[in-house]
This record gives structure tokens, sequence and C-alpha cells, in this order.
């Protein structure tokens, strides 16, 4: 008998999130599943860990599927962290994260829990992934998702990912016949316009709202932004190594020691 | 008159840490100094940033010098957010974060919150610096500190950084005159070996604190770690493009689409 691989399933919409139990659904068809996820939605959380303050996890039963479940008090990033090094008896050989509500394209990767759950398992050197589907409401159809997630998924599996490296998959809010296929992309150049919503409490002092809107200025054809307004699921290898290697020439140059 | 630059000053560990009152003295000797900071510490927060509540901004004055002051109740990222979208008139020449209590080298770039807001200056295209000292103490001593920030900091003023990259610094714990000099370094592969502390509250329900110890198998001589082993003032470009370009060409040979 072929050993089932063992799959690491976490998110940051919390553990009954929609896209979390339709991203177990597909991975209970692929291999041994444990869940370790947050108890509660850490949105826009980064690359946020607990070490100020306790970490909780519980053992849960959601629904009569296969897959062993825990839930955390913690952040995306926490939940990989206990799981390898507390829940787990041996190394997963695949960690996915997601399927977040929303998109975590371009430089949202940066902002993104679902991301740092991902990016934290591939510091662990497991294959990683995390998924995104744009749309960011809790009733979301993830059907379309789940036939690329489990495409994508069996090709991490069949084939290697480039050490230090990991995957930033978006998937665009259509339906699974108008969606083209999956594009390899770089992350584009986009920007966030913030606009502060200034209140006043009811003391009269101000308080605000953080709010914006995504702009992406980055006109390249072969970006995730391009992708995904053209009907492709975007797939960005994305590194952990954050050296801009291309400018240490540069500095070189510069008069630091005299 | 020559004008001065203005320099936005952020940190992680708070707006009262010893670290960022270095950083303003040093400031105020080369620019217009605005500070935004937290009004709590912050470490450990990657890049998160407040969208589910509330951000509360406060001027205060802390000592009889000349910058101006803004205490929030965000992250670092959010306090950049909000001092070039609502406190500042016009986009300041430079960001600087920290100086951070407690190293910021290799990959604890990506759990920051001190590099986090010298990312999120750079995504606005602000010229941007986060400096850390290698020691967690309180009453670190910022003296040897002082003579590498203003010499880091009068190059960037005076050279130009590449677009969409911004500098990592780290400082050694030693005394000046022990102090080697400035090396241009890659961020160096290390790891964190976690440990969780696992205890029981008073009613017997088993909780975690996350412990762990840094280590570093990258051998390599060019990367911050060996700078920082050997004496000298770590400085590594960092970039917010986290394509891994070279994954590209391999991803294109697996089998999507069919």
């Amino acid at each position: 008998m072929v050993q089932k691989p063992l799959i690491l399933v976490t998110n940051d919409d919390g553990i009954s999130a929609p896209g979390i139990r339709a991203l177990i659904d597909v991975m209970n068809e692929i291999g041994d599943v444990v869940v370790v996820a947050p108890d509660s939605p850490q949105s826009g959380m980064g690359h946020a860990i607990t070490i100020n303050s306790t970490l909780f996890v519980e053992k849960v039963i959601i629904d009569d599927n296969n897959q062993i479940e825990y839930s955390c008090s913690g952040t995306p990033a926490d939940c990989v962290k206990l799981a390898v090094n507390e829940i787990l008896k041996k190394k997963p050989d695949l960690c996915v994260s997601g399927i977040n509500h929303g998109s975590n394209s371009s430089i949202n990767v940066i902002y993104s829990g679902t991301m740092s759950a991902a990016i934290e398992a591939g510091f662990e050197g497991i294959p990683a992934i995390g998924f995104s589907l744009l749309d960011y409401n809790y009733n979301a159809d993830f059907e379309a998702s789940k036939h690329y997630v489990k495409k994508i998924v069996q090709n991490v599996l069949t084939h290697k990912l480039n050490e230090g490296v990991l995957l930033n998959v978006n998937i665009p809010n259509l339906l699974e016949k108008d969606i083209k296929g999956v594009k390899i992309c770089r992350q584009a150049k986009g920007n966030w316009i913030e606009e502060f919503d200034k209140r006043k409490t009811p003391q009269g002092k101000d308080y605000y709202w953080l709010t914006g809107k995504f702009v992406n200025l980055d006109k390249g054809e072969d970006t995730d932004e391009w992708a995904l307004q053209n009907g492709y699921v975007s797939v960005v290898p994305v590194q952990f190594d954050l050296t801009a290697h291309h400018s240490i020439q540069n500095l070189n140059t510069w008069n630091f020691n005299d």
C-alpha cells in the first residue's frame, strides 16, 4: 500500500470559515489531513507571532470526515509552529493555507496571514502553498477553486519546489468553465492608496478607521494582477530571502567606512 | 538656506523606548523630525495592520528637543500609513525605524515590526532604513549605534537607493572602538528551533509559551550573521518583491493545464 502524504492545513480566516472547509475537503481526497488553524479571524496580521501572550490549543471535531483538527488561539504563523513542533509526530509532506476569502495578489502577500503561514512552513523546509479566492464574501463559491487546488497540490507533490520557494495561488471569482487555466506569474508592483476615515468618539476624541483601495500601476502581462484580470489562476513562486541581491554592488560603492 | 530633509521616525518597541529616543537625537542633527510611533511595544507583530479596530493618535511632548511627536495605538505599519496619509503635509525624504532592542538579522526581518515599518515606507516610495542593536536590554547602550546610524543615514540621503529597495541595518553589541566598520551583506539562511513551554492553567487546561533559539547554518562570509559575529555593522538591502524569479522557468515545465 502506498503511504498517503501527511498534509497540514491552516488559514487566517479561522477554523470554521468556508474557505478552509473547502480546502480540507480536497485535501482529504489526497492525503492524511491534520488541521491546526486559528480559533478566530486573523486577517491583516502579517507575519505576527505570539511571544508576549499564552497560546491555547484544543482538539475539535467540526464534521464527520477523517481529518484531525486543532483550534488555536494564536496567529497563522503560531499555528504552523505549534503543528510542526508540538502536534505532529513527523514533518508534514505539504502545508496548505487558505482558501482565503479575498485576494492576496501583488504586495498583499506581505500583509497576508494566509501567506505568513505558508512562509512559516517554508522556513521549516515544508513544501507550502497559500490559496486565495478573489471573493471577500463569507458565502463565496469555492467550487472552481477546488478543481485548481487539487491540480496545483498534485503538481507540488509530484514535482519538487526549489529550496526556499513556496507558492502564492490566487483564483479569480469566476465559474470553472470561465477560468482559462493556470499562469505562472511575478508579483505585480501594486499599491494601496490609503484613506483614513476620521471620526470622533462620543467624548469628542479623534480616531481613525483604515480604509483604502488597491491600485495596480504595473502594466506587465507577466504579473499576477494581469493573470487574474484576464481569467487565469495566478501562481507566484515566493521566496523569503528578502535580499535585494542586485543592489549589493551599488551599495559597495558608497562611503560608509571613513 | 538649504532646506533640511523631512525625516519620519518610528519603531516597534514603543515611543518611549530608549532605542527610538537615541534615533531621534541623531535625526535632529540631520533634518526636521516627525515621530509617529506605537504607544506600546509591538514586537513580533510582523507586517500587521489594523483593519478591524479603531486607531487613536495623540500629539505628545516627551522631551525639550525640536521634533514633533505622535503616539499611535496601532502597529508600526499603521504608524507609517497614518504619518504619510494624515499627519505629514508632504512626503518625507526618509523614514527610519528603530533602533530596535534586539537583532533583526537573517529571517528575523520577516517577524520584525521595526522592518515592517521600513517596508511600508518603501511601498510609499520613501527611502527607508530599519536599525537594530544586538542587545535586548531596555538599558542597552546606543552610543556606538548613534555613530553608525548617522553615517548610514547621510549615505542614503546623498546617494540613491535602488527603486523598491530599503536597508536592514544591524549593529553588534560592542563599544564603538571595537566595531570594525560597515559590511554590505545578504540575509543569512538562519532558522528558529522552536520550543514550546507547555504549562497548565490553575483550572488544569494546557497552554503554551513560544520560546526557541536561533540557529545559523549558513556558513557564507557574505551574510549579515557572519558580519555581526565578526564585529561589523551589517547592512542588507531588502526588497518587497517576493517573487522567486529563478523558479518561474521550472514551474512553467509543470503540468497545470490539461
